[in-house]
């Protein structure tokens, strides 16, 4: 019998991932009409503000960490230092750290060890205790491609099957549902409070996690995603203890996805790894038991790295034997890029105050931050004067995530072309701007509520502009 | 409950990968050691002789490559051409090229489409038009992280369970039975015939099948490694025209791992997709149906980056709606690196005589390859004098598979140890000389036969020596 969409893996045929669904494919081919130089379209560009893409946008790569990678990936320029220098502008601790970096990795196009390069697990171990004020177990350090590769491995590890339960916020990164459905496991879903910020309510975490063992579910983790994608919202420690307390008494895995960890405009990043640690302290042997991994990612924050495909995760308290069995699955891939893990170091171990490269670093890091922050505070201001639109602060992450109250003649309109309201919405903006955002139904979102996310890394506001126009043509055709 | 290797998921526990396996972790452990300045070990140098790897060993990257990555990883190096031209000695053409990737990826740093850069998949289309003489459709290519990315996918889509039976040559590539049994899926193995070069054979192989439909298994596809891992062997034509038509009657998918296709040394590489169109022209209609994925890296070869990750898949005759599933599959985990993208493009589309390149180019690769082949008849010639060992002559890949025949006597103390001879064999032979090969059950063989898998990579002959060296006193004392 040949391969069918009804006789192939039907875990992969259930799987949703809206982030790069049906309208990011149709936004693509707009771009590609528009590169042949299609005039019919009634926009000249396309926006794709449906994924955090940064570099694909306006942000420029920091100085340092490229000149680095092109020493790492060219080290016969090494031969030629004062070229280097003189020539090119290189600095010193440029050509130092490649040197350094080369002499631990060998070369970039070599396999690393499979949990990563030795020396990189070591640098993260030291930013870890810098981060934190704890001590970090380099051995506990997976170097991963991005933060997916490694959600991607966690899951596979925990996930028995149907039985097996994870706790997943609502709205989520889709990633986490999308896996879930391949590995035939059951996401547990619990809602994020959006009255306040998108904060975590332990009693509605509690009220899912019954309502799955009452289900017979094995429930295995919590998956917390903090910064939150798509809500952008830093949680207080206060919500993160909660969490930490109720995984310890339920003996939940608790998945910490940190990768918006630098991208805090409102509130403090709190790392799981960082509340845990004083919680032990503060109360000896309570909190011994606690199993954490948590990931980080080169791909978002200022560096914006995603196409080198970066990331880490550490883990904690997790059994040696099941420790041996994640060491296996990634070894079956052999290693992340060793390039990205390079990247993933130079993240981690930025050049210091003193150092030649510093003075700029810091400039375009700043720079980068400041940008994301006025952006994201323009669109949040062209949608606080959209009828029906409702959208807090922007908190941080790269993402606002607006509720929209749409006409019911749109949910008709909708529901006549088999699309959810949201979808309709999004579907309709995308044609008539060429901006692709993603409707909140692909991260979920209470229900009766309708949403959409959009990134808010395209420069200039003439696109802002666009969304205002076509949400009041919108509203006016289905008021 | 904590996690622990009991509760977890078992097909993980289950899943076996030799190259990285216990040997692997000790020879790291002893590189650890000696790095520290060790003195107690019988050896001063640990030889990774385990996998094909080939820039951690001696081959060097090919210059015109890593000029540019390096000017892709820094695009602000492109403002001083006349530096880079008169002070670094990059030709016109390096420039060239890395003008044009920047054009089309945008920056190396932002993710591409799920499927790659468009430019680098006609690019791929091409160079299979050259090679094959037939033309290819550049949507029916994948980028991939590796091809083991690429294996993953496709298994991942084709599995539905334990009834999906895949056809998988023995010995093969640990890879394939590693991600089966994360699947749980069921290897159907296939013997490849020792005495006839490890060829295929047709009545093995049709045995192999009708066995497993008789124990209703849907077997829905068979996987060739060609030339062979980890035999090396180049399979004629005779036998991949019989294996596609043997699956066109069977409606098998046909997962072609060509990876080594440029490491042949005897006969000549075919690719099932050139053959396959031959086969379609000389008799129109009748394999028309045929599905075939074949695969592809940048990690072999005289390339050699496997460290970059990347690879790419070309599918021929897949439904449209399996291939969406593919699509999405691969959109979840977002996309390939960019930078091993770009060097998929660079292997595809290497400089052409006449160009400023050329001459370095094909002089590095022509040297590599010699390299290769002169080792890998240096190491075969020590084997032909080892007492008990047999290898047939090198034929290509980077791997030598000797039959070992171990007097009983090893055998038994192997038993002693709760291992195999293969694995007691390899064992004694890295605690004696810090050279780790595999043994031949992490790849399968036939029953009651004994073999290692080891690469010809490392330099020098001093490792040979420690080899035969180590085997006579092996022998001596279980004789």
């Amino acid at each position: 019998m040949r391969l069918s969409v009804d006789n192939i893996n039907q875990r992969v045929v259930a799987a949703k991932y809206a982030v790069r669904g049906e309208l990011a494919v149709k936004s693509e081919e707009y771009r590609a009409k528009l590169s042949k130089g299609d005039t019919g379209l009634p926009f000249s560009e396309v926006i794709s503000a449906n994924i955090g893409n940064p570099q694909q946008l306006d942000q420029k790569p920091i100085t340092f960490f490229r000149q680095v990678c092109s020493l790492l990936e060219n080290p016969q320029l090494l031969e030629k230092e004062d070229v280097l220098i003189n020539g090119l502008g290189y600095k010193t601790d440029v050509i130092e750290r490649a040197k350094w970096l080369l002499s631990q990795v060998g070369s970039v196009g070599a396999y690393s060890a499979s949990k990563g390069v030795p020396a990189i697990q070591e640098s993260i171990a030291k930013f870890l205790e810098r981060r934190d004020g704890f001590p970090a177990n380099p051995a506990n350090i997976y170097l991963s491609g991005g933060a997916s590769s490694g959600v991607n491995t966690l899951l596979n590890v925990m996930c028995t099957g149907k039985e097996a339960g994870i706790l997943i916020p609502i709205p989520q990164y889709p990633l986490y549902t999308a896996t879930l459905s391949v590995l035939d496991a059951t996401p547990v879903p619990y809602l994020l409070d959006e009255a306040k910020s998108w904060g975590t309510d332990l009693e509605t975490i509690r009220a899912a996690h019954e309502k799955a063992k009452a289900d017979k579910l094995d429930v295995r983790c919590i998956v917390v995603i903090n910064p939150g994608n798509p809500t952008g919202a830093s949680l207080p420690e206060e919500d993160i203890r909660a969490v930490i307390d109720y995984a310890a008494k339920e003996n939940l895995v608790i998945m910490a996805d940190e990768v918006y960890q630098t991208n805090v405009f409102i509130g403090k990043f709190h790392s799981f790894k960082g509340v845990l640690r004083k919680m032990q302290q503060e109360a000896p042997g309570k909190y011994d038991g606690v199993e954490l991994a948590s990931l980080h990612s080169i791909s978002k924050g200022m560096v914006g790295e995603c196409g080198h495909r970066g990331g880490y995760f550490e883990l904690v308290g997790f059994d040696p034997e099941v420790e041996a069995n994640i060491y296996k699955f990634v070894s079956i891939m052999l290693c992340a890029p060793v390039i990205g893990q390079c990247l993933v170091e130079l993240m981690v171990n930025p050049p210091k105050p003193g150092e030649p490269s510093y003075d700029l670093y810091r400039q375009e890091y700043d720079g980068i931050f400041q940008g994301l922050r006025e952006r994201a505070n323009a669109l949040h201001k062209a949608f606080a004067q959209m009828e029906g639109v409702e959208c807090g602060e922007p908190q941080g992450s790269m993402y606002l995530f607006p509720t929209i109250k749409l006409p019911a003649k749109a949910a008709e309109a909708a529901a006549a072309e088999n699309r959810t309201a949201d979808e309709f919405y999004c579907m309709r903006l995308l044609e008539a701007t060429g901006i692709c955002v993603v409707p909140g139904s692909g991260f979920g979102q209470a229900e009766g509520t309708t949403h959409f996310r959009t990134t808010f890394l395209a420069p200039g506001t003439e696109w802002v502009g666009s969304i205002t126009k076509f949400h009041k043509e919108f509203m006016d055709k289905y008021r």
